[in-house]
């Protein structure tokens, strides 16, 4: 099973995703927690290519190809074995996550990204996460956090309340593979709630 | 002018493409030599990462999407620049390049690279100048040269004659950008060939 947390920065998303892989490794089963940009060796060094140094040193076109190729090498490197070896898989950010960003950034990025992941990926989560939140609060969150590498936060809150929207659009475009959470709650509630819709799924899925 | 030499290890392409651009350069032109993969900052980043360490470390998949990437940098920000001023853009080694070496590899690897070309690139050389030469003289001379970081060259002669029959099947694949060279000359003799042939073409081209 291949479940992947999606959200605005400060959404709470790799809290939970943390939170689940620690419930469902309670629960007997064998699970990998991972994240995007990176999650396997070639990836986070792609992940470094693109995030560090001028945002302006690499065109919108040119980062994307450079995810897709972190993705690749993450689900050929990390994902499909573990997924083949029988482990549940979580991912902190996965396809979704260019889907917005890009698309948010200019509309006639999203058919490219889309393109390339059918070429070159392929594969949805079974299940996605996104955790909704109020940007303003989102944002105070991931500020607080501080020494983030992820330059997207420097864009303030009118892009946060942009991507969250946008995060909701895609939730409606896959209806069957994610949830929407409220992730305005205490973090606690919030994990119990995912669980809950996690073990449901796993259900029908037998650990070895 | 947009012009590419293409030929295996050791067949001259690089001295060339220099050696044109003197030419050109000699007779008036604005040349902009450049090479791949590579040709920009953030290309040649891309080059390290793909021809460093373990040869495994990437798939065949992984590395075309950096490939591109690479070569998508590259035209943004130095080729399509210098074809917009009027400069004529020499290149050692372009797309043709990754077709022959991915699709010898593995043969269904020809139709992902045609696609991200046509999906994240789009343009042909307008003339491309494929040397031939002999497999057992390029490898002499390739080996010759010592301390090369292209990991090809490892493959030895048996490879070197498939990569030759699949640059001419390129040549005959698209005839109307692609000249064979024979490279088995002295290399004055085969670059008065090849001045010849591009000055023919740029007279249809006037210099700014």
């Amino acid at each position: 099973m291949f479940i992947s947390f999606e959200g605005i920065d400060g959404s709470g998303k790799s809290t939970q995703a943390r939170l689940l892989a620690e419930t469902l490794r309670a629960g007997g089963r064998e699970v990998v927690l991972t994240r995007e940009p990176g999650g396997s060796p070639g990836a986070e060094e792609i992940r470094r290519l693109v995030l560090e140094g001028d945002p302006d040193r690499w065109s919108a076109e040119t980062e994307i190809l450079l995810f897709t190729a972190a993705r690749r090498d993450h689900m050929e490197r990390t994902i499909l074995p573990a997924l083949t070896a029988g482990k549940v898989v979580i991912t902190d950010r996965f396809a979704d996550s260019t889907r917005m960003y890009q698309g948010l950034s200019r509309g006639d990025l999203r058919a490219i990204v889309d393109q390339l992941h059918a070429l070159m990926i392929g594969r949805e989560p079974d299940l996605t996460f996104v955790i909704d939140m109020d940007p303003a609060k989102g944002l105070a969150r991931a500020k607080g956090r501080g020494g983030s590498e992820e330059r997207f936060e420097d864009f303030g809150e009118g892009l946060q309340a942009r991507m969250r929207a946008g995060f909701l659009a895609l939730a409606r475009e896959f209806p069957g593979r994610c949830r929407v959470i409220d992730g305005d709650r205490p973090p606690a509630a919030v994990a119990a709630e995912i669980a809950a819709i996690a073990q449901k799924s796993l259900a029908w899925t037998p650990a070895r």
